[in-house]
Formats: structure tokens, sequence, C-alpha cells
């Protein structure tokens, strides 16, 4: 059975993966409830990344913070959380260099660590789609492409780097209601850094992500980016802590905080 | 001296208008406060041109009607304003047909009459200036061109025909911006119905519009299209009514009410 289409609350996917019952990619699991990207910090670096963060909020909408160093619960995104266990596959880097991948990182875990999650590009996809969008255009269960952007980011201390962008590919009447849909919704990820021409934000080659699937699609459409919050995990390995945990790309923290209560804030 | 640079106040454009010293443009004429197309038609069209009103909003954001057949007040959108000499140019039209064109409609003036003053584009013009758009693109001294679209407005009884846009060219982050600003203002005519190949809404000339001047720009921008309420004015000429008053395009009605306004409704 799909576990994909079998769970609908976001605890009991939390509890299969702290389980060790799932390590797969989370797109697709319960539409509707945020998912996060997550990156794990000695506290050293916590301020600066935290207002990285800020300066960036159109790329890494900070949704959660833990409450103290070494602390490892996010209650305002779901009570029982523990990012230790609840996130599929972890990516473990030292001076910015990937060393392993784990499906739990209790034997890491340090007292001085600090969590941050922040909110990722499909809460907008949940938006499109209330909005009308077929599923071609804002499906949670596809991986959009992703791509290493020509834009900078706003550097802070040593976090900086190029803009992550997804794309998706509509037609001028989409496009107009896209910027509509995110705009309104003010949803994270909601506004496009760029439609058009893909070399003037530095991508050579749509069939060519840097992370998720490429999508082939007819000349009517135009590609579309959005940026996302694996701009953060770009601005990571080019701080290069001497040890840092992210989630591997579309591994994410499922929360039980649900995409509209993003829209009201 | 230049009237539209020493007059700061709608009344006393109004006055000047009023006492048949001008009977020009007014476009430029104190940016800020709303400008209105006007429709005077007997009362046996009122219901069904009001409809086409609600129908049409994108096109044809009604802002005020006259409260009983007869009246020339429109107090909603000034203490003063009288409707039969407030105008600068009227446009006299028989079975749809232009028979005249006068400064003022005293003579005709009937208490079978019925009022309607729709938004005019120019408020979208305010706004985009408020959200930095530069003057090339948000000008309210210029007259923007317009065309005849092939996109149908919604029919009610008599009233029916294509929707009439304006053009302002932009770069892809200019419309991305607009779209947005048009969205949160919520501002009448704030979202373009189309963007890129002008054909594609039956424009087969930029540089020969149906109202207004045409603009040149560079191959770096697009032309966007947006609605205008002339819309009503074609409609009104479709239906044909034995009588009917219109003001002529770009000779408005400069009411007191503040653009802002229109954005908190």
């Amino acid at each position: 059975m799909d576990p994909k289409a079998s769970l609908t609350a976001p605890n009991a996917i939390r509890e299969m993966i702290r389980a060790g019952d799932y390590s797969g990619p989370t797109n697709g699991f319960v539409p509707g409830f945020t998912q996060c990207n997550i990156v794990i910090l000695p506290k050293a670096y916590a301020f600066d990344f935290q207002k990285y963060c800020l300066q960036n909020q159109d790329c890494c909408p900070l949704l959660a913070t833990s409450v103290n160093a070494g602390d490892h619960h996010l209650d305002v995104l779901g009570g029982n959380i523990d990012i230790r266990s609840d996130v599929p596959k972890y990516r473990v880097l030292r001076d910015g260099q990937l060393i392993d991948e784990v499906n739990n990182i209790h034997q890491l875990w340090s007292n001085d660590f600090v969590t941050f999650a922040l909110a990722s590009y499909m809460a907008f996809d949940y938006v499109l789609h209330s909005f009308g969008f077929a599923h071609t255009t804002s499906s949670p269960a596809h991986t959009l492409p992703m791509y290493i952007s020509n834009i900078d980011s706003l550097a802070v201390g040593p976090f900086a780097g190029n803009k992550v962008v997804c794309m998706r590919p509509m037609d001028t009447q989409e496009i107009i209601k896209a910027i509509q849909a995110g705009s309104i919704s003010r949803v994270p990820h909601g506004i496009p850094v760029h439609f058009g021409e893909p070399k003037l934000i530095g991508i050579n080659n749509l069939s060519k992500p840097n992370f998720g699937e490429p999508v082939f699609f007819s000349q009517d459409k135009l590609p579309v980016f959005w940026t996302t919050s694996l701009t953060a995990h770009l601005a990571i390995t080019r701080a290069a802590p001497e040890l840092c945990i992210i989630n591997s790309p579309q591994h994410m923290l499922v929360t039980d905080r649900p995409d509209m209560d993003l829209l009201i804030q």
C-alpha cells in the first residue's frame, strides 16, 4: 500500500518516519500541511543564520527556531516533533562538505545545536491548487525542477550564495493568475523572481535541474521561476561550519501546521 | 499658464469646466483623484446597463449612479457636481450614432435620464506610481494607447461588445510587480487581461490605437494590456438607444474622491 495515500495526518507520517519505517521523499504527503526544510547549526552560527533568513525572507521563510540550544522539539510546528528522528533523511556536512546521509541523528546530537525550520515551496502549490490550477502546475506529489540561479541572496556574516529557484511552466493567463494568487494569499515563495528567458537568471539548460526532476512543456507555456528555501542549504555549504545537519532535498519535516495558517500572519 | 499645473483641487477644475473656460482632456489634472467615464441613458435602459456593469466589473467599475432619474447631481463623488456641465466635452448619440459634440448638456437634459460614473484606468496609474513605477509607464499626464480587443464582455440585454484595453509597455520584473500592485491594492483595472503577443487578443497594429496615442518601446519590454471603462461606451453604441450622452474619450469627470478610497472598499 502506498503510504502517501494511506496516511492523512502529519503526526502519523512523522511516527512512521520516527520508527524507521519510511526514509523516502515527503512530497505528496498530506497536501495542505506545511513541509519544512531543516537546518541544524552550532550555536555560534545561529545569530548570523537567523539574520540571513530575515534578510532573505523571499527565499528563506523562517517558520520556527528551537527555543534553546540543544532543544530537539519544535512545538510550534507539532506537539511531539523530535527533530533528531522525524526527517526521513539527513545530510551531515563537515566544513561544508557532505560526509554522510543518515535516517536519524541521535548519535550526532549536541546540546550546542540550534534548529531552524523553513517553509518549502510546496505551500504555494497548495495555494495554486486552491485557486484552480491543474495538477500539472501544482502537483504536491511531483518534485519541481530546481536550479541554482545567478541571483545573489543578501550576504550576512559567512552566509551568502545564489538563490535556488524552482520552475513551473505556465501560459500568460496562468502567470497573471498565479501572481494574483501569490499576492493575495501572501504565501511564502508566492511571487516569481522571473519568467521567460532562463539564461537571464543564469540557467542554461532547463532539462538539467540541480535538484528535482525536469518538466517538459509545450511552446505556449513559459518557464516561471520562484525561489525555494534550498537557498539556505546552499548558503550553508558556502559558510562551511565545522559541523551542520540539513535534510536531504525533498526529504522534509512534515508539520501539523496547515498551509492556510501561513496566509493569515 | 498651464491650468493642469495651477489647479490642485478637483472642485477648482470642475468650476473652470462648468464656467466654460476649459474644454480639453482631463488627463494630468490633480493626480490622486479619481476621474470617471460618464454614461447618461434613458431610464428604460438603466437596469440592464447597471447589470452590464456589475457583470463586467473588471472593465466597468461602477462608482456612482444618480439617485433618481432626472437627478443631475452625483453627491458621492463631489458635493457640487452638476453632471450637465462638469464634463469638458460630451458626445451625443442617437441610435448609437455620434450626432454632436458639446461642452454642456443643459439643453438636452431630460428628467428621464439616469447617470452612471465608471472609474477610469488612471487610478491604477496612480497606484503604479505609488509602487515606484516611473512616469513612462504610469504618467497621469499621458493618455495611454487604447485598443478594441477581440475579448467579449458578458452581454446583458442590448449591451454587449468587445473589451477596450489600454497598453503599458513593461519588462518582466515590472510585469510581476504591477500584478502584485494590482492584486494587493485591488484597484479597478489593476489586473492585466494579457501580455505579450497582441494578435492573441485581436490587436494587429500597436501603432494604431483606437483611442489615445501610440507608445513606442524597446525590445526588452512587452506590451501589457488592461481593460478600460471605454468598454461601456462601446457597448452603448452597440445597444443604440434612441438617445444617450457619454463623455468624449479622455474628457472625464474629475471627482473629489481620492484614488486611495478605491482601495479600501
